[in-house]
């Protein structure tokens, strides 16, 4: 890796592609980049050259010689790629729309990487990251794969499991936003809160220490209920009750809303549902607002616009881990990562999100430790889920889906559940290959959309 | 244990009381008793002397010579029993009642052993049966527990786990059943089909294989599918999802269609309580009927209309059980017991429901080897409900009830299930010392009972 | 299974086929054969036919017609059997006149089951046993693989880790013995008392109670201690120190003594080894008297001598296993069998020692529960051992030998050990091909055989 | 924490105390020590006084303000501390001889910290550690306990199980002296090497990387087997067997040498029992020349001549620790900790000796994942001898005792051992109340010490 590094960035055409140009510039003098590689496949095209354009223009602007590529051939991104990132999102945002209507139109939570939606993001995207390690096999094989296509987790614990690829670390924004938060509740730099994670992607906890070693959660927690915490408002107003968090003295994610709130998240998606759309409809008015503005060609800069995206922090996420694997830099991390005992309640071979240090030999986790009884469970049941849900994406076996959408905490089971899921895979037949044989019988039988919206997709 | 054996059963009142006698009067010869002790509470006095003077005429009317005492002093009763036998219900059927009404009348499940209702029954169980266990190990150290109060499986885990008491089994009909079904289905002796049974107390699934060693789980699922198997239509008419059961190649429990089919069931549970009351209030109606009948001075053998009420062959399994401890019979019977490794999922000291040969030395579990991904993650799920359950129901905890309420997956988190379980505390509030200062606090909070009924009982 | 049933016997030429058919003679009526296949390589062609004679004769001096085929051709006593009993000794007693004298040649213990010997035993018997196993995947898909060919364990744990064959039990008459032995200390019937084994084969443990449930392990320790228990004398008065199986409260198995007493139990070895020969030359001579007597055709039932051999009861184990199988007659037995959890310390995949019953479906094994701590971590260095003999057994590895040397309890880890194993691996050569390359690596160094007997046997 | 620091130095009079003073100075601007106290026994109590006067001469040289205390009172010197370190030997350097020369007088190993040496050093070591404890919970309930005191591992093991003290630090030199020596051996700054180590103390192995993240591991086993590796010569030149080191891909550590080559490493520790004296004889000798020097009221530097007293670095470590929990400096030490899950095959609630990275919570270990099966194993053998060499210390049982001798894979069953055991609970009696009563029956039984210098010493 001595030469100037060649990047490749599945998903190319993507909104967050300026972002991870504006982290890897502002990484530049210890991550010397020479090329940048974006692919995507023909149905991105446009994007990717709006977006590749604008990519070249931030470059440009900055002091360093870098050459940005597009291409819809990932042969030619992948040949000799130091590092893979990939932020595709199979179906575009069409598929995350039905994702989240479909389950809504039932009354069930519609939600890009929880529930019912996030089991079929799994099965579209786990047999496309599948493909693309067998072609970094011969193509890249010292190459590191850095994923941010969701659901991260089971991407992740696909490709160690199924694509027996242990170069590859999953990223998440949720816990970078969880430690920029708490900074401000508690005053306190970032860098002098100790942080320790455990969990699976979208599903972890934390606990927080100053830099004198006192344990801080309790005063987290305090903060959290405040009504001025120095914070915008928690979101949809539906903090965790106090209870359980003091009880456990750990801080959930954002996501485990769902979870530890089923009843009041529920009734929040289908207000939106009802009302001004769910998230996947704002954001893919969001996004084209953003194209627009890439295709300015006097834009040379990441605009304020994507922080409203979501997501924001994930590239940086992506650019720091980059660089301290590149460079050794030991840097502390949430990534998803092969357990190797972090999380002693769950199989050591499992991909699990922890806190770790990453550095060229990838991820050293920090052992967390046992949790408490509550957690231990769910989190078991949650990784039974995931491994149900990627078998079944590889496999394209209907009978494992059922399973994992019966076990899944946030799906009642039942004849709605099962309509939702059968719906769910005649919405996505072109993207679903492996359950081609189902879907036939499926529409055979004559299951149709019923949510109006999608069927104008369709 | 050469003397003629001393029984005492805890909640001598039931109306189980005669099938129990008519167990031990079947085993006599094996099981040479000598004195039953009937004991029970103020509120069960005047159902022990019906039941009481009906278990006399039973023995009267057998070729033995065995004496039935009623007593409300329990130090008495267990003084130098040889089993004691356990079948109270701590509040009465009003107290189910209430279990069952409270979630429905918020539109969640209500049910004895299951959700809300079952948690709430475990609060009150559980500190009465480790009263028991203390009075065992003064009075009669020597003694056998044999519990059949529901939640058994919880019930079993307190025994072991803050009882530090060995010596109980606990037992379930459900077992029973299935392998009288299931013989039924396949035309074939009982006693030639090979059963194996692994997960805890109404959470657990088997495999059957013939006598010639065939696995004949598949042709029990096709039965399952009949429309004519032969058999009374399965429950509510709510089979299992038939995928499923193939995948799995195991046979779930009857109480398992609450979690395959939670929408289904819910439904039926609603409809049921809208109309002609819950399951409760259908068994106080029987309940009424039988001490009627148990009235009747002439009346020396079990009514026909005892297996109306719903839990029989309990006693039957109960007497089969002292029988096999006391003469070391080694009859295969599935019991609640010290996991011991039979159920790899689940650690090694926590209860589970397993294959097990009783003899004197206790059940001898038949180990069942891992179970698939999907039942493996819910079984380690509910098993930290129970715990968490239990370690409420011990420590009057408030926020482990809350954790445990909202990792249960028969409970929809939020808000209606913290009311719901709110309501419960008050309702029970005369059962529940343990939670007396919460209770207090939530009366002071205004928290009243919706249910009409429920208000009645109160 | 409705027909008359096949049995083939790999090894035929053994001694103990004679004990075998007397235990299949007196099983015919619950057990009935109509063919058995004794098969044997060209170097036990002779024994075989006189050991085939008499089997006959056996028969035909019986009320049965059962017909005893010898033949070299294993695929035809494999076609169509319904059970396999693998009794061969790859090499003949000379191959383990090598495993005791080389050992003792440099003052290790040598012995056919434990340290050394029972490692190179290893090697040779598992590819051989693996090509029958796949030999009955195409000749005999749904016969039972009975194992009594040692190392037991090791062979047990291979078939079913590397052949991938289930349907396989080992067997051992160890616990035979130890169950007859103690009744006698106990004057108790045999059946009377309650037995539960864990551990793996020659190295497991055993807690017995009486009929009335008391736990009577201690009075068999007691009985262990005295002059006069009624017992033939320990063997080489070497009884374990008293200290430790009050502590553990359990009853190591006789070959523990290798391993509790390892000076002594070496001193006896080598004593024997300078005066009488070690034991394989024992039963050589032994061996050499039975054909003698096998030879008479008039001798038509299982001679006296036979028992001297050791290994007694070891057929009748098998036949027992075989008749409860067929018959589902739910014999308990310790066999070796998949763990699934009988033994919580060790793996649930592999094969492990332990009370099963023993029925069509194979072994239901009794959950034994946690090891104390000593036992525990002794079983699992063990199981360690086993595994990375298996292994090099499997692949021909000498690194995974020469691991597996170094961590066995029993021998001393250094250059002697080194040599010892290198001797070994020169001497067994004719059966060692998956080795060959390394063999030839040894003899061009100039390795050569210290020990003048095992000289002449080369 | 904001004022001058408390350090208390228990077993103050060690020849260690320079080093400690240097390792103290040398990173006083992190770490603003105010006070020393040194606190010993009678025995150690001219000693003391010597290393205290020199260790308050090496602070007058520097440019800070600190005072050292001398004191035989431990309440005192305990008192308000900010940190603990224990370097005490308890029964000084005459109860290491015994540990050495008794085993050696029959033939065994006799060693600090391994074999019967080291479990006697727990024996005595292990009560005074939990006295500390307790008394750390009255007078300094939020300092760090940072143990040096031999055997490091039992020693936190039993300070986390039995002490309940979660707040302490394990150390060895072992772990920084393989690193120094690695990065010479491949000529690279240490700081660019990655390393991994698990195990536990004095019994782990480790695994390195180039800053590149290419595994360097085979290259430091190349460099292990070169003539010339630019290193001192081998410890007594036994190198381990290179097909071992190949295969499992990582570095055992020195003390490992016991048990790969035990055969070697025996017959040299003879030899010089024979000849030249134990290294406990030596390190006497050395210590005295020590004491000599630190009599001289002009040293005022740590000398050349504590180097050859082996545990170089020791010091360092300790005060690296204290300065990274202090300051939260996050340096990555390998320490004792409870393990946590970073050895996924010991309990998560045991102590390991790990890569860890150090800040004001403690140690955060580094998950190592899976051992290969022979370390697997071996290291689960090794713990569970831990494990009831520390019960015994704690309970003075006699048959524990016998246990852990027993399945320690340096120490040949059998009656020698339980010799060897026996002469060591009498020599040592005066360290060993806990186990009085034994002690008096093996002197009423006439056991005598063969050994004639620890007759001397007695």
């Amino acid at each position: 890796m001595t030469k100037g590094l060649k990047i490749a960035t599945i998903g190319g055409g993507s909104s967050y592609t300026p972002e991870l140009m504006e982290g890897f510039i502002k990484r530049y003098e210890e991550l010397p980049i020479k090329e940048i590689w974006l692919v995507d496949v023909e149905a991105g095209r446009e994007k990717q050259e709006i977006v590749g354009a604008m990519a070249q223009r931030m470059w440009d602007a900055s002091p360093y010689d870098v050459k940005v590529y597009t291409t819809l051939n990932r042969e030619e991104a992948l040949k000799d790629a130091d590092f893979v990132t990939t932020q595709f999102r199979v179906g575009q945002l069409n598929a995350r729309i039905k994702d989240e209507r479909i389950p809504f139109s039932y009354g069930l939570l519609g939600q890009e990487t929880n529930g019912a939606g996030g089991m079929f993001k799994a099965f579209r995207t786990i047999p496309v990251i599948l493909d693309v390690v067998e072609d970094m096999k011969r193509l890249c094989p010292n190459a590191w794969l850095i994923n941010f296509a969701n659901p991260s987790g089971m991407v992740t614990e696909a490709v160690l499991r199924y694509g027996k690829w242990d170069r590859v670390i999953g990223l998440c924004n949720v816990p970078v936003m969880a430690k920029m938060t708490e900074a401000i509740m508690l005053d306190s730099p970032a860098e002098d809160l100790i942080y320790k994670f455990a969990g699976i992607n979208h599903f972890h906890w934390h606990k927080v220490a100053d830099k004198e070693g006192n344990d801080v959660t309790p005063q987290i927690i305090d903060k959290l209920y405040l009504e001025d915490n120095g914070l915008p408002k928690n979101i949809h107003g539906v903090p965790f009750y106090r209870e359980q968090l003091d009880q456990m003295n750990m801080i959930p994610c954002g996501y485990h809303q769902y979870y530890y709130r089923a009843e009041e998240m529920l009734a929040h998606g289908l207000e939106d549902y009802a009302t001004v759309g769910t998230r996947a409809e704002q954001v893919k008015a969001l996004e084209h607002e953003l194209f627009e503005l890439y295709k300015d060609p006097a834009l040379n800069y990441k605009p304020k616009q994507l922080e409203e995206r979501g997501g924001a922090y994930y590239s940086d996420a992506a650019c720091e881990t980059i660089a301290s694997i590149y460079a050794n830099k030991n840097t502390e991390i949430v990534v998803s990562t092969r357990n190797d005992g972090a999380v002693p309640d769950l199989p050591a071979d499992c991909a699990v999100e922890v806190t770790a240090y990453l550095g060229s030999q990838g991820a050293r986790n920090v052992a967390f430790g046992p949790l408490p009884t509550a957690e231990r469970g769910w989190l078991q049941v949650m990784k039974a889920m995931e491994l149900l849900t990627i078998e079944a994406a590889v496999t394209g076996n209907y009978a494992l889906a059922l399973q994992a959408f019966t076990i899944n905490p946030l799906i009642p089971s039942g004849a709605t559940a099962k309509r939702v899921m059968d719906e769910l895979f005649i919405a996505h037949k072109a993207y679903l290959p492996q359950f081609a044989e189902i879907i036939a019988k499926l529409e055979a039988e004559g299951i149709s959309i019923k949510d109006e919206k999608v069927q104008e997709l369709m």
